[in-house]
C-alpha cells in the first residue's frame, strides 16, 4: 500500500452519495414541510431526474449549473406527485435542500485525516456555490472546492477528471477519485487516475439497499471515508 | 455598520499582499538560496513584471495560469540580474514560492472570525493550485477557493467580480471585496461590490512603506483583517 500512498497527491470526493446522505436529508425535509407525499419515492424521483436531465444539456451543447436543473426537475416532480399549491418561495427554499445534505457519520473524520497527508477536493456535478454551502454546513474540510462548473462539463466528461489533475499540475495517476459509484470510478480510470470505491449500502434508504461488491479494477475498496483513510496511513 | 454587516452574505479577498506577504517571503527565499542578487530588488523586480504580462495575455485575447506567467518573469528577471546559471530545478522550485507565501500575522486570526458569520473566498489573479497550496500551508479557512482561472480573466476585469456574485447566486451588493490596492476596490465597485481597504504599509518591504490612507468611497477602511473583523461585529 506504501507505493501508492506515496504516490497519490490529491484525492478528489464524489459528493451526492459518497460524502452526503441526499436521500436521508431529501426524504428528511419534505416530511418536516408535511408535504402530502411519500418523502422516500419523493427523494427518488427527484434523484431519478438527474442524469437524464444532465444528458439532455450536454447534448445541446450547453451548461447549466445543477441548482438550475434541480429546480426544473422539483417542478416536474411536484406535477407527477400532484401537489399544485406549493408557493414559489417554498419551491426556491425546498430546491436548496441539496445545499444542506448531511455528511455520512464518518465522513468529516475521514476527511480530516486524510487532509494531513493529501489535498483533498471535491468533483461533483454540484455547482461551486452549492458545494460551498454544503461544507459550510457541514464542516467538509476541503483544501478546495472543485466542480462540474470548473470546467463546464459535467462527470463522466474525461474534461472534469483530467482538470483535477491539471488544476494541481500533477500526472492523472497523482490523483484518485473516491465514489460510491463504479461508473464515476470507471470513467476516472479510463483518464488514468487511482480510484477508491467506498461503500454506501444505503444511498437510496434503509428500505432500498443497493449492492456495494468491490470490483477488480480500482486500486482500493473501502467500507467508509475513515476506512480509506486507514489504508492510506492516514 | 450593522446594516451593512447585516446586508453582506460574502468577503472575496485579494491575495498578494492583502492576505500574504509577498515581499518578504520571495526575498527571504532568494536570500536563503544564496542568488547573488539584491533580495529586496529583486522581489520587487518578479512582482514588477506582473501587470505587465498579464495585459500583454488580455490584449491577445489568451488565457495563462499565473504559474506560467510568473516563470516567464522569472526567467527575464534572472536574465536581469545576471543569474545565468541557476539550474532548470531550482528555476521551477523558486516559482512555487508564490505557493509558499506567508500570512500576514493577523490574516488567520481575523479570517477565521469572519468564516464565523461570512462565506469567504480568495479573488485572486494567482490560479487555483498556488491559492490550494498557499492555504494548505499557511492555514488560511477560506469556505471556498475562487481565482482569475474560475472565469479566464484577470482582475480588474468586471467578469471576476461579477463572478463572485453569480457564484453565490447573490446581488453584487451582498459581496464585500477586501484588498490592499485601491484600484482593485475602485474596479469591485463600478461593479455594485462594497469594498474594505486593508493597510499593508509594508506590502514591498520596511525599506519601501507605501501611502495607506483612507478613500472616502470605500465602504469601511481596515488596519487589518482582524480590524475588518472587529468592524464587521465578528
Amino acid at each position: 500500500m506504501t507505493k501508492l500512498a506515496d504516490n497519490i497527491k490529491v484525492i478528489a470526493f464524489d459528493i451526492f452519495g459518497t460524502v452526503v446522505d441526499w436521500h436521508g436529508s431529501v426524504s428528511r425535509e419534505v416530511a418536516a414541510m408535511g408535504l402530502n407525499v411519500d418523502p422516500d419515492a419523493f427523494a427518488l424521483a427527484w434523484r431519478a431526474g438527474y442524469k437524464p436531465a444532465m444528458a439532455e444539456v450536454m447534448q445541446r451543447g450547453e451548461w447549466v449549473i445543477l441548482d438550475d436543473l434541480h429546480r426544473r426537475i422539483l417542478d416536474r416532480v411536484l406535477l407527477d406527485f400532484e401537489v399544485d399549491d406549493l408557493p414559489e418561495d417554498q419551491r426556491r427554499q425546498l430546491n436548496l435542500v441539496w445545499h444542506r445534505l448531511e455528511p455520512w457519520p464518518d465522513s468529516v473524520e475521514g476527511l480530516t485525516r486524510l487532509k494531513k497527508r493529501y489535498t483533498i477536493c471535491s468533483l461533483s456535478n454540484g455547482n461551486i456555490g452549492l458545494l460551498t454551502d454544503m461544507a459550510k454546513n457541514a464542516g467538509l474540510p476541503w483544501d478546495c472546492i472543485l466542480s462540474a462548473e470548473n470546467f463546464n462539463k459535467y462527470k463522466p466528461h474525461p474534461d472534469t477528471y483530467l482538470g483535477v489533475a491539471r488544476t494541481f499540475a500533477v500526472e492523472p495517476a497523482r490523483v484518485m477519485l473516491a465514489a460510491a459509484h463504479h461508473s464515476d470510478l470507471e470513467a476516472a480510470r479510463k483518464c488514468g487516475l487511482e480510484t477508491a470505491y467506498i461503500e454506501r449500502p444505503f444511498e437510496y434508504g434503509k428500505q432500498n439497499p443497493k449492492p456495494v461488491a468491490p470490483w477488480d479494477a480500482n486500486s482500493l475498496h473501502s467500507t467508509s471515508i475513515v476506512d480509506l483513510a486507514r489504508q492510506l496511513d492516514c
